[in-house]
Order: structure tokens, then sequence, then C-alpha cells
């Protein structure tokens, strides 16, 4: 009568830094998260869909910006004069999915329908310097919708809620949602005079404020970028208005003015932004809320934006990110706006499994594992265990007909709860719940684990584990 | 009232030879693939991995044959002097699982629990020539199970049959799969005093029956390879013994010694050909026969192979190929023995997709779409889908409050089949079937729909559609 160990949830060994592995336990957390990503993502109408894992280079470079993390490639055994430096026609793995799915809707634009909502679940790759401890190759998990020429701002307002749903599914902390606008920051800063051209050295500097202090941010924006001390406050201002209540944040920004006149930009920004708050208080009240300051991402979307952290994983920086552009595909004729949200899923599980916050009740699938009497009554073991796997309990057969007692010990290294054990001349079969040691008759076509969740690994929360009931043998 | 028409199932438009990429309906019937393939192996107890897509150059090498067909990475902005020629720092993309499996196996020997079961469903990678329409990215979903030292014969026996299961459980073709066995090839060739040294010549030439005739291979065996017209009589005769029962497979191979003597290693092989059989006979009758005239494998696995065919298209070749490697890894202390069977799974899409085999009823997860009357009332229609969602059941909003009209071709242009309408002023709810026109009254939570096959998007093989009863409006 004893606990049976959880499997322990962690990292493979890993010869090639930046490439993490899974040991199989690690790995159930891992498709346990996909899968619910999926069903999320499913629930609310996404189509999955994959793309194929290279770009040409071209079409990787189109942004400039990442170009330095593009893996190329070429083949082992080239041919004299196969090597080009055309961009359209060097390859390379591709380090986002939205690139690759902008690509996607230009190529199949005549047969998609629009508005295409679509959920992707994939490896990327980036090239970063070997030496540099980071991830090489990581999943992400997006959804985006795209239209064909326009895109309702309903969009806009389901993203969020949608990926904080599926969030919440997962066995982790709490993920809070932070929104802002391009238009709002833009619009403010219109209202109060800054040039244009100035805004993306305003936004640079304003982001900053993670690091240093305000008044070094003012100050860096007065004799750095050039605005005024009255219009360095008035960002100062703005990147303070914070909250969830729509009205409030309203008058945040209005009173941020300090009496400029809002110009309709700001008006028409304030109205998104009013609108997803009020639909995320009716629909999930506390996932989201305004959060001015974001400033990184505001450069390349041209409206809404989202950033989230995780409750005591500040420190991870953004957990999901994303936005709206008003052009995420062009073919020079049609265009193609969109609004997606995109989850570093490799980098949360490497917290996750990493801190040690998950345990896994077992690392096999397996439910019960079916004793060999001898090898001569080996056929029943199979036809038992091929009775279990159709009623959906997944078993294995002892690979060795050895003593009893070295075939539960083989269940029990692997923390399989059941062994199954053939009647020979007629007796009954019984079944063994090696973590209480309680043995009964059963028949392969009716039985069931007495607890239905013995049906599959489940994941429990570090925390919890000693507390739960019923958990214990 | 007319039937809705099934979603397309093909190919996207890829600018990109050899590089397949599906649209939304075809990633339906491939993600319904590997789900099942999945939920096969798992109820066999296998552990799902995933290793990195990167190796080495010098671990892909290994076994030399395949260096050909390697993409090699290189950083888009590598420092000075980055560039490397040693094939233990230089990365490329792996071109099976195999080799990755091996070297997963030897880097957590410590911690893996043998004999290890794993399934592993991943993209490869294939650096061939551009202009030779190959797949050059393609999915492979491989099972193994490897041992510390010894590996019972039991894993050679289930291996095929649980592919066997896997495959029949999907919407494709019957599949037989074709077993040898090295040691009967071997045994017999020595039996016959053919020199060890030719063995792997007679196999190359013997692997042509499928293309040239019988004359013409034994006069190759013997002017080419030069064993004597007898013994290239006797090759021939055991590349033509095939069937299922295990006691004429024996016969047929003793009758092909013409009175030589069986050797020790040749009487081994066929008890384990006989062992595979009979259980075969048992548990699947009719999956599995002997085919004597497998040569291509039998030269770098060391007992059981095997080769797969689906009835109707035998020009495809083996849709799913493995067998025993005594030694699939060594740390140069310990030696793992390894039998693993592994699905060409793109490839078998290609043909199933390509081939106009199947037809899905519908391209989006969304069962229903929940009209908005006004803008106003967008809420209620939230709110709907919410509690449907919460339910299991698909919903999406309309993105736009435009006539009903319009919002049921939204729906009907993605064969959706429900389309609801939230009462307005304390009217009751409806629903419409779109495909019959049927309209009732409705609860968000209570509703399910007539047929809960309409749960999720089907597939169906396009023979069958016709048919089958209740699939018209």
């Amino acid at each position: 009568m004893r606990p049976m160990a959880p499997a322990q949830v962690r990292q493979a060994q890993s010869s090639l830094s930046g490439f993490p592995e899974w040991l199989p336990a690690a790995r159930i957390v891992e498709q346990q998260f996909i899968d619910t990503l999926r069903r999320t993502f499913e629930l609310h109408g996404f189509s999955g869909i994959e793309t194929r894992a290279v770009e040409p280079l071209s079409e990787l470079t189109r942004k400039g910006e990442t170009s330095k993390e593009v893996y190329l490639l070429s083949r082992l055994q080239a041919d004299p004069g196969e090597e080009t430096t055309d961009p359209a026609k060097q390859l390379g793995l591709h380090f986002d999915l939205t690139v690759p799915f902008a690509r996607y809707v230009l190529d199949n634009a005549g047969t998609l329908h629009f508005p295409f909502k679509r959920y992707q679940i994939q490896k990327v790759w980036r090239g970063e310097r070997p030496q540099e401890g980071r991830f090489r190759e990581f999943i992400q998990a997006d959804i985006d919708v795209v239209g064909d020429g326009a895109l309702p701002l309903y969009h806009d307002v389901e993203m969020p809620l949608i990926m904080h749903e599926a969030l919440s599914a997962l066995p982790i902390p709490a993920v809070t949602i932070h929104v802002s606008n391009r238009k709002v920051a833009q619009g403010f800063y219109q209202s109060i005079g800054i040039a244009e051209d100035l805004l993306a050295e305003v936004l640079r500097v304003v982001d900053k404020l993670d690091k240093i202090d305000a008044g070094r941010v003012a100050t860096e924006l007065v004799d750095v970028v050039g605005i005024t001390p009255e219009q360095a406050d008035a960002a100062l201002r703005l990147a303070q208005v914070t909250g969830a209540d729509a009205e409030q944040v309203r008058q945040g920004v209005l009173a941020a003015l300090d009496g400029a006149d809002p110009s309709e930009l700001l008006d028409q920004g304030l109205d998104e932004l009013a609108e997803l708050l009020r639909s995320a208080a009716r629909r999930r009240p506390g996932a989201i809320i305004a959060d001015l300051k974001i400033a990184r991402g505001l450069d390349y979307y041209t409206g809404t934006v989202y950033e989230s952290f995780m409750a005591g994983h500040e420190d991870l920086g953004s957990v999901c990110s994303g936005g709206r552009y008003d052009s995420l595909a062009s073919d020079g004729k049609r265009t193609f706006p969109g609004v997606g949200i995109s989850i570093g899923l490799s980098r949360l599980l490497a917290r996750v499994i990493g801190g040690g916050m998950l345990e896994v009740t077992r690392a096999v699938p397996t439910v019960v594992l079916v004793a060999v009497a001898d090898e001569a009554h080996r056929g029943a073991s199979d036809a038992v265990a091929d009775v279990l796997r159709s009623r959906g309990i997944a078993a294995d057969v002892s690979p060795t007909a050895a003593k009893y007692g070295k075939q539960i010990r083989f269940a029990d290294k692997r923390s399989i709860p059941f062994v199954w054990f053939p009647g020979v001349d007629g007796e009954p079969d019984s079944v063994k719940d090696i973590r209480s040691g309680e043995q009964v008759s059963a028949e392969a076509a009716t039985w069931m684990p007495g607890d239905e969740a013995d049906l599959a690994p489940r994941l429990r929360t570090v925390g919890d584990a000693a507390g739960r009931p019923g958990e214990q043998g």
C-alpha cells in the first residue's frame, strides 16, 4: 500500500544546445497542451493548416528585420553550379508562422473562403548564434483571421478572448492579456503635436519604461528624440493608463491630453479599444486589461495589439502576442487584412517543465499490463489485450513469461496501474491495482478501471499533488 | 432541399515542388489519419516522442548510403570563420526517424525503461534534386521497440499486427503486410553452398524479379554474381515461396532446398517466421503473408523484415516497411536491438487525396453559425456561441450583422450545417438545418444536432458517398 511515484517531467539529454527534446513524460505534457489548444481553436471554428517548413529567402526577408535569424538550406550533394545567391531560389527554414501563412493565403486566394480563420501549431527555427543559449527550434501556436479587402473589428475582439480561453484550459498560472491600439498611440501623439515621423522613435524610447525610470525616459524623449518636455510628459501620462473598464480608460487617455483636442484617429482608436474591453468584461471578466505602455509591436501592427503575462512569471516576458495588420498580404490587386495572436509554446513549456511545476501520473499510455503465465499461454494474454484495446483501454502484454513478481515490477517501473492475470485452466481472470494491492476477478469484455481518469496519463500541478484526494493507494 | 456539397479534398497551390501543402479539407484528412495512427499506437502502449529536426552530419551519414539526400543548414548571418567542414559540427535535417531515434536512445539510455516502445510522427526532409519531382518534405509515422542487450521475438510478431490494425482503421483500400526473414534467406543460401560474401549481390539481383523475368535473373546470378546454375534455380525457388500458413511456408522452403540440409540459421529463421505467421493467423487473419522474394532491406536488417502493399495500388510500392536490427544503437558497452515499422504517410495521403478517393463533409470544424440580428444584439449571439462551445459544439458567430440571407450563404459556402437565430425581444431561439431547410426552436444549453456525426467533419470514401443513407437533405 503506497502511492505510485509520478513520472518525472523533464527535458531529455540533448547534445545540441537550442534544440530541446523531451523525455516521454514531458512529451505527454507537450502533447496535452497542443491537444487543448487545438480543441479550443476548433470550437471557435478555426481550420487547422500546416505550411511547409521551407520558404524562399526572398519571402523570409520581406520584412528585413529578422533576416539575421534564418537558417539557409543547401544539398549535401549539390550539383556543380547549383549554389544560388538568388533569394527567390535560395531556401531557408521559416522563423515564424505569419510569413508562411501570408504566402499561403496569396497562393490559395482563389480557393479559400474569407474571412478565413486558421490555427497553425508548428515548429519554427531561428539561426541564432550557437553560444547564445536561445531556442533554435521551437513550437509556435498561432490563430489568425484574414479577410479579403476588409475585416470586421469583431475579430480583434474575439482573438484575445479565444487565446485566454485556451490558456485557461492549461494547468498553468493565470494569464492576463494586455491590449493597446496603434491608433490610440498614434492619434494621441498627433493630438499633442508630435510629428508623424518621430512616432517610431517615441515608441522605442517609451518601451524602455520596463528597464529605466520615467524621469530618464522623459529626458531621452526630449534630448534624443527631440520632442518638447510637455509632449514627453503627456506621452508618459498615456503610458500610465491601464485598466479593464472601457469608460475609465477613455477618461484616462483624454485626461493625459491635458486639454489638447483628441484627433479623429485617437477617437477611432478609443472606440475600438472600448469595444474590446466591453466585450471582454461581459464574456471573460478579468481576462483582459488595457495597458497603454505597450510599445513593442505598435510600429508594425496597424490597430489592436496584444501582449500577455503569466502571474508570477512576468520575468518570462510576453507569453503570447499579436495584433492587427491592415495588410497581412497583398498581391498588388487584392489586400488581405489580418488579426492574430501567437503563443511561444516551447518557451512556456520550458518554464513549466524546467520549473518542476507539473507532474504526470505515468510516462506511458498503458493502463493494463497483461501478464503471461508461460509462453504456451501467450495467446490467451494477447486475446485479453486485444479485447481491452477494442474498448479503448491501452494494454501491453508482458514481453517475457518471467515470474509474476518480475512482471509486476515491469509494470511498477513504468507506473502502469493495473496488471491482468489471465486465468489458466478455466479459472477466471483477475486484475490487480498495483497501487493498492487490491486484486479482483474480471472479464476483459466488461472491466473498467474504478476511476476512469486512470485511462490516460494525467497532469497535475505539483502544489496540488499532495492535497488531492483519491490519488493515494 | 438539396444535398450539401462536400468540401473538395485537394492539394494547395504550391510554388515549391516537392513540398506539398494541403488546403483545409485535405488537412482534415491528414489530421484524422494522424489521430487514428496515434490512437492505435497508444492503445498498444507506445509512448509518443518527437526528436529535433536537426542532427550533426556525422550522425546522419553514419550509414553512408543515404548521405546524398541530406539538407545542410547554415546561418544566413554566420560569423566569419563559423563555417565548418567538421561533420560533427555541421548540422543537417533528418531524412528519417530511425537515425534520430537511435541517437535519442543513446542520449537517454540511463533514464528510459527497456524494452522501450515509442511512436514518432514527424516531418522528414530529403535534399532531392529539385527537378526530380520527389517529395523533399514528408511525414513519416514510425513505431519501434528497442531493448537493452536483448529483445524478445514477441515484438517482431506484434509490430506488423499493430501497423495492420492502424492501417485498417483508415478509410483506404486493404493493406497486406508481406514478411520475410534475413535468417531464412541467409540460412538458405548457406545451406546450398553460396559464399557469405555473395549474399548482398544475390539479394540485389533477386530483387529485380519485379522488373525482369526469372530467366534473366537466373542468368545474371550465374554470369555476373558467379553462383552455379543449380544455386540460381534454388534461389529462384525460394523467392517463389509465399503464403500465410506457417507449416506450408516451412515445407515450401525445405522443398526449395531440393535435398540440401537446412543450416541451423535457416531452421532458426523458419521458426521465427512460423511464430509470426501463427500469431497473425490467430489475431488478424488475412493481414500478413510470408513472401520470400522480399530482398530489399534484407541487407541491412538482421531478422524479420516487412513490406506492405495496398490493394489496387501495388504500383505505389511498399506503403510501410521495416524490420529488426540486432544493433539499432550501441555505445560500445551496451547494444540496443530494435524492431520497427514505418509508414510513408505523405506518400499514402498524396495517393488517396490526389486520386480523389476521399471527400470530407466540410472544410471547417464549425457545426453552427450563430447569426447576428444587428450589432446591438451581438452580445446575445456571442453568449449562445459560448454556451454551445462549452458543450463541445464548435460555433462561429457571424462577423457582420448582414441580412439573414447573406449570413446563411456565409454558412452554406463553408458547408456549416446549422445556422442559429437568437430570439430577439423574448422570442425563443431557433436553429435551421440548412441542408434540409428544417427550422426548430432550440436552447443553447440543451440542443444537439440530430446526428451526432455532424459534430465534426467526416471523411467518406468517394464510392460510398452516394450510397449512404441519411446524407442527403
